[in-house]
C-alpha cells in the first residue's frame, strides 16, 4: 500500500450495495505487513455457485493450484485472501501451507474444506505462515458483516495505491439484482492477467456452468485485455460467486446458457469486469497516463489483439507516451515486430482524433502541435488500421516511468 | 552519440588489422546531426561477395527491401550507411531515396547499382534527404582510405555511447586471413535483431552461399541472441562480405559448405560476431548490468531459448537486477509465463554460482547475503536447469534503469 496514491485514480469510490449471502470481515495477521489488514474472509450462503479463470503461468501458486482442483465442485462456503506473500514456487510447504488454510477455515466456518477457496498474492518463493491463520479464524467468523466492500478491497492490496470497486445492478423478473466487484493489482499485470486477484459477487441464483461460460468469455476482453508490463503472475485468480439469495424474491434460477437472462448478466458483468480492469492499468506502477489501443482491420480479432499486445508492452511506445512524444514510428515498429500478417503500405495510425500516417508514409496533413496536443492528455487513445480485413480488438495499458524502475528496483527490500 | 559513455563500455578499442579489399571514407553530410560524421561509404574490390541477414518486421525498411532485391546478386563494391535518418515507413518516397542512393553511389563508384549496398538508421517516418549524398559522394570515393575502422565504426552510431569494432585471425593454407566487424546498436534492440547494424568483412575469398550459410548459423547464437527493450526495429541488417584478397597469397577459394575451412572461418566468424552483440547489450541504453542467461534442461534448443528470452525480456527481472536485488522469484514468473514446457518442481535457478531454488522451492542452503553479493557485479550470470531434457541457450541482456525511461522519453526532442 503506497502513501502516493496514483494521478489515474478514480476521483471516488462507487456506493456498493449490500449482496445478500455474502458478508466480510478483515484482521491485521501480521503476514509480512503491520500496521494494515492483510487477510480477509468472505462468507458466502450455502448454495453460492462460483466459476474461476486462473493464470496459465506453468509456475502457479499453490493456492491457485487448490482452487482449480476444487472448482469441479461448483459450491463455495468461503474467501480467505492473504496480501504480502504469494505461496508461490514454494513446493511441498506451500501445498501443506493450502491444506492448512482449508483446515482452519473450514472448521471455523463449519463446510466442507472443497468450499473453501483460497488466493495469495505477495512476494514469491517464501514460505507462508499458514499457522497464522489459526489464530485470527474464529475471529474473522465471528466478525462477520463488520467489514465494508473498502474494507475488503483494502486488506487484499499490495503495492496498490488504492483499492478497486466496481458495481452494477440489472433488473431480472422485476425485481433489482446486484453483481459487485473488487480487485487488486499494480505492476506484474498481463495478459494472462498477471498479479492481479478480482472477486465479483451476485445475488443471482446461476448455475456454475452458466457462471463459467460468463467469466470466461467476459475475461478476454476484461482481465485478459490488460497490461502493465507484459510479466504475466503464478497467481492470478478471477472468481465469480452466485449466492442465489434473489429467488426468494422471485428471480427465478438461470439453469442454462441459453437462458435469454444469462445475457443481460453476462453484458453487466462485463462492465463491471472491465471497469475493475481498467482501475488496475490506472493504478499501473508508476502510471502517469491511460493509454486505450484499438487495433482494426486485422485478419482476425485474435490477430488484432496480438498487435494491439505488441503496441502496449513495447518499451519504446510506453516510454515515448511517458515522454508525450508523438513518436508514431515506434508503433509502426511494434506493429512489424508482432509477427501477424500486416502491410506496411496500407497501415493507418490515429493518435486520438489525428491521423498520423497513412498508406505507408507520414500523414501529408500531419501536424506534430496537433498530434503532441494528444499526448499531454491524461488518455491517450491509440488506433492502429490494418487495412486487411474486419478483425479488432481493444486492450489497455499504461506508460513507463521511471517511478515504474524505482518501484520494482527495491520491491522486496 | 552520448557525451557519456556506458560504464559497460570495453576499456580498450581492438587493434584491428587492415583488410586488403576494403577501405572507408566518412563525412559530414548533415543528414541529421550536425558536428560528426553521419555518412560511411565503403569500397569493395571487384568480386567481393556478400552475405545478409535482416530484420523479420513486417514494416522492413527501404534500405532493407534494397539490399534483400539485390543479395541475389552475390557481389558488392560498396556500402553506403547513414545515420539519423532510418527511411523507415517513409513509402514511395522511401523507396525513391532508395533509388537515388544507389545512383548517387553507383555513378560515384563506377559500378551497377544492384551491387551497391545501403543501410540507414535513426527516426523512422521522417523521409531521408538523399539528395545530399550527391554533394558528398565524389568527395567519399577521393578520400578512400583515409577513415580508419573506428572512423568507419563512429559515423555509423545513432544513440550509441561508443563505437563496436571486433577483429580475429585464422591461418588458411599457411596464410593468415583476418575477420573484421562493426557494430552499431543500443535501444530498440532485440530478437530479431532491433535497430542493428553490423558490417563484417574477411579477405578470405568465400562464395557468396558459403557466406550466407555461416551468417545465418552464427546469427541466431549471437545477433539473435541479445536484447536490450524486447524491441525490433524496421533497419535491422547484418552484412558480410569477403573480398577474396587472400587468394592472391595462395589461400584458395572456399566455394563449398563442406569444404573443412568454412567451419574454421565460421567458428572464428561466431567469436567475432557474438563479440559485437555483447557490445551493443553492454551500450544498452541506461544499461549497469550485463547479463547472461543461460537455461538448459530444456525440451529443445529452441524452447530453451523461449524461456531465455522471456526471462531477458521481463521488465520486473530487469528492474530487480538495476536495483541489485537477488528477487529469484521473478525468473520464477518469467519462466512460468513463457508459454514452453516446464515444471515448477524440477527447477533449479542459480545467479552466478549460488543456487537460489531447486526441486520447487527456495533452495534449502539459500544464502540472501551470498545472493545478493552476486548482484552487485558488474557482470550478473543467471542460469537455469528446467529438469525436463538436454535443451539449451544462452541470451544476453542488460538491466532496466531510470536513464532507460529517460533516453527512450524524449528521444525526438
Amino acid at each position: 500500500m503506497s502513501t502516493t496514491v496514483s494521478p489515474l485514480a478514480p476521483k471516488s469510490y462507487p456506493d456498493m450495495p449490500d449482496i445478500e449471502g455474502v458478508t466480510f470481515a478483515t484482521v491485521e495477521a501480521g503476514i509480512k505487513y503491520s500496521g494494515r489488514t492483510d487477510v480477509l474472509l468472505a462468507s458466502l450462503v450455502e448454495g453460492t455457485a462460483v466459476a474461476g479463470v486462473f493464470t496459465k503461468s506453468k509456475c502457479s501458486s499453490a493456492p491457485v493450484d487448490w482452487c482449480k482442483e476444487i472448482l469441479s465442485n461448483g459450491q463455495a462456503r468461503a474467501l480467505l485472501v492473504n496480501s504480502g506473500n504469494a505461496n508461490a514456487f514454494t513446493g511441498k510447504k506451500g501445498a501443506a501451507a493450502v491444506e492448512l488454510s482449508a483446515d482452519i477455515v473450514s472448521k471455523a466456518v463449519g463446510c466442507p474444506r472443497h468450499s473453501i477457496y483460497l488466493a495469495s498474492t505477495g512476494v514469491i518463493g517464501e514460505p507462508l505462515p499458514a499457522e497464522k491463520f489459526e489464530g485470527v479464524a474464529d475471529g474473522l467468523v465471528a466478525a462477520q458483516g463488520q467489514a465494508s466492500w473498502l474494507d475488503a478491497a483494502q486488506a487484499i492490496m499490495t503495492t496498490d495505491t488504492y483499492p478497486k470497486l466496481a458495481t452494477a445492478t440489472v433488473d431480472l423478473d422485476g425485481e433489482t439484482v446486484s453483481i459487485n466487484g473488487i480487485a487488486k493489482g499494480a505492476g506484474m499485470i498481463a495478459p494472462d492477467m498477471a498479479t492481479m486477484l478480482s472477486f465479483v459477487f451476485t445475488d443471482a441464483a446461476i448455475a456454475p456452468g452458466v457462471l463459467q461460460a460468463m467469466l470466461g468469455q467476459n475475461t478476454e476482453t476484461s482481465f485478459n485485455a490488460i497490461t502493465v508490463d507484459s510479466d504475466t503472475s503464478t497467481s492470478d485468480t478471477v472468481l465469480f460467486f452466485a449466492t442465489g439469495a434473489a429467488e426468494k424474491r422471485g428471480v427465478a434460477a438461470i439453469a442454462e446458457v441459453d437462458d435469454p437472462r444469462a445475457e443481460v448478466i453476462r453484458a453487466v458483468l462485463a462492465d463491471v469486469m472491465t471497469d475493475l480492469a481498467h482501475q488496475i492499468v490506472r493504478d499501473g506502477e508508476g502510471a502517469r497516463k491511460f493509454v486505450e489501443i484499438a487495433v482494426e482491420g486485422a485478419e482476425t480479432d485474435q490477430s488484432a489483439k496480438q498487435v494491439a499486445l505488441s503496441i502496449a508492452n513495447s518499451p519504446l511506445v510506453k516510454t515515448a507516451v511517458a515522454g508525450e512524444d508523438a513518436n508514431w514510428g515506434r508503433v509502426v515498429m511494434a506493429v512489424g515486430k508482432a509477427g501477424e500478417p500486416a502491410d506496411r503500405d496500407r497501415l493507418a495510425i490515429w493518435f486520438g482524433d489525428v491521423r498520423v500516417a497513412v498508406g505507408g508514409e507520414r500523414d501529408p496533413s500531419y501536424s506534430e502541435e496537433a498530434a503532441s496536443a494528444v499526448m499531454k492528455e491524461e488518455n491517450i487513445p491509440i488506433r492502429v488500421d490494418l487495412g486487411l480485413g474486419t478483425g479488432e480488438a481493444v486492450v489497455w495499458t499504461c506508460d513507463l516511468t521511471k517511478q515504474y524502475v524505482e518501484i520494482n528496483g527495491d520491491y522486496r527490500s
